[in-house]
């Protein structure tokens, strides 16, 4: 299929299926998916989003990720403290940042999947950030943000969708599973953030 | 105006303009506001959403508290730990939730309005839950729900815009600005959630 076209072992520090166990249970995964209304059309409507988004993925960072560049303290986590964005940094995430888009449209929100989402939130965090690519950035992406930006993330789609289906009613289904399964993602991410007993 | 109608002191609790400094600074909300896309088209759109709301709430009110009611999860921060719902602590949250989409929608995101931010993050965690109606329900909103709400409070609002504003751009405009204003909020709310340093 060609969301599954790119050759996932060739993007540096992508690790699926090769990470520690979420501490978060599919029971409590379950009610999360519940809370954000995901349901079963959802996957079908993200499978359906991921063919037409495949071969726009390099578009789609290109928006994403002209904002961070366009945003100081968004771009400051890309950043040297103090200094200038690390271009390296910058490539390396963006390679796995698009792997992602595939992800969230064509992998079954099973164990392995939600093993890498532990991965992702501690990568936002001191726990694991910088680490995958060496590099000496900050320390942790401000929970704030990382809530924050659902919205571009979410409604910047849009276009791109329009652009390969002309009903507009399929256009806000497939949007509408895309916001559903971003917001279940930050959830996921805001874990090691909370302090204990409170996520 | 219509969206300006409730009697706000008849409110028990509700305390808009008589709660602490928030610690967060103006300068915060501007990068917050930034991050969400949050401009002045989307204060004016929120305006117009307000009137056609306004003598809508109750009925908004009903989905919500409809959705809340129908998942265990979320049913139990408004219960007795181990028990059943608290129907004065539902109520009494139920007419200050009904004041927030009039405040959401037509104040002023200002100073005071940062400062009952604040207040509204603390009533969902063990700093002021409960305090406020004088219950004993559970200590603490676990910050993954208040993530994943993000979702039913802002799509089910598109019938209620949709009722009375015939052109769709319209209503996906005044959508659009809710949905900001909601996740604009809840990356507030996160702030006491977050571990020293990660906000
Ligand atoms: C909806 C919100 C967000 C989404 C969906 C998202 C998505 C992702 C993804 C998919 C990755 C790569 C995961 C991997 O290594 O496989 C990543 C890493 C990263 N993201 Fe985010 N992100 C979000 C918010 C943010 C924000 C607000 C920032 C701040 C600029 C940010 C900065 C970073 C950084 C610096 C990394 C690299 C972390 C590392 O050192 O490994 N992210 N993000
Ligand atoms: C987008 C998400 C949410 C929004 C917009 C929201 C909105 C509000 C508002 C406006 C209030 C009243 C504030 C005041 O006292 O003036 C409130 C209180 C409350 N909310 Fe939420 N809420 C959200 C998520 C949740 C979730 C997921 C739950 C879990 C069921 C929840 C449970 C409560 C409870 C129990 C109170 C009363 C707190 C107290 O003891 O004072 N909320 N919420």
């Amino acid at each position: 299929m060609s969301t599954q076209s790119t050759n996932e072992s060739a993007i540096p520090g992508y690790a699926y299926g090769a990470v520690g166990h979420s501490p978060v249970t599919l029971d409590e995964l379950q009610a999360l998916k519940a809370t954000v209304m995901f349901g079963e059309e959802d996957s079908a409507l993200l499978h359906r989003a991921g063919e037409l988004l495949g071969d726009q993925v390099e578009e789609i960072l290109d928006v994403w990720y002209g904002f961070v560049a366009g945003q100081p303290h968004l771009v400051a986590q890309f950043s040297q403290p103090g200094g200038g964005p690390i271009t390296e940094y910058l490539q390396a995430v963006r390679a796995r940042f698009g792997q992602w888009i595939r992800d969230t449209c064509t992998r079954p929100y099973d164990q392995a999947w939600l093993d890498y989402q532990e991965e992702i939130a501690l990568r936002h965090t001191p726990a694991h950030k910088n680490e995958t690519d060496h590099v000496h950035s900050t320390p942790v992406v401000p929970l704030r943000y990382l809530i924050g930006l659902i919205v571009p993330i979410s409604t910047t789609v849009r276009p791109f969708l329009a652009r390969r289906e002309e009903d507009p009613a399929q256009v806000d289904a497939m949007l509408q599973a895309w916001i559903k399964a971003v917001v279940l993602q930050v959830a996921l991410w805001s874990r090691p953030y909370a302090r204990e007993g409170q996520w």
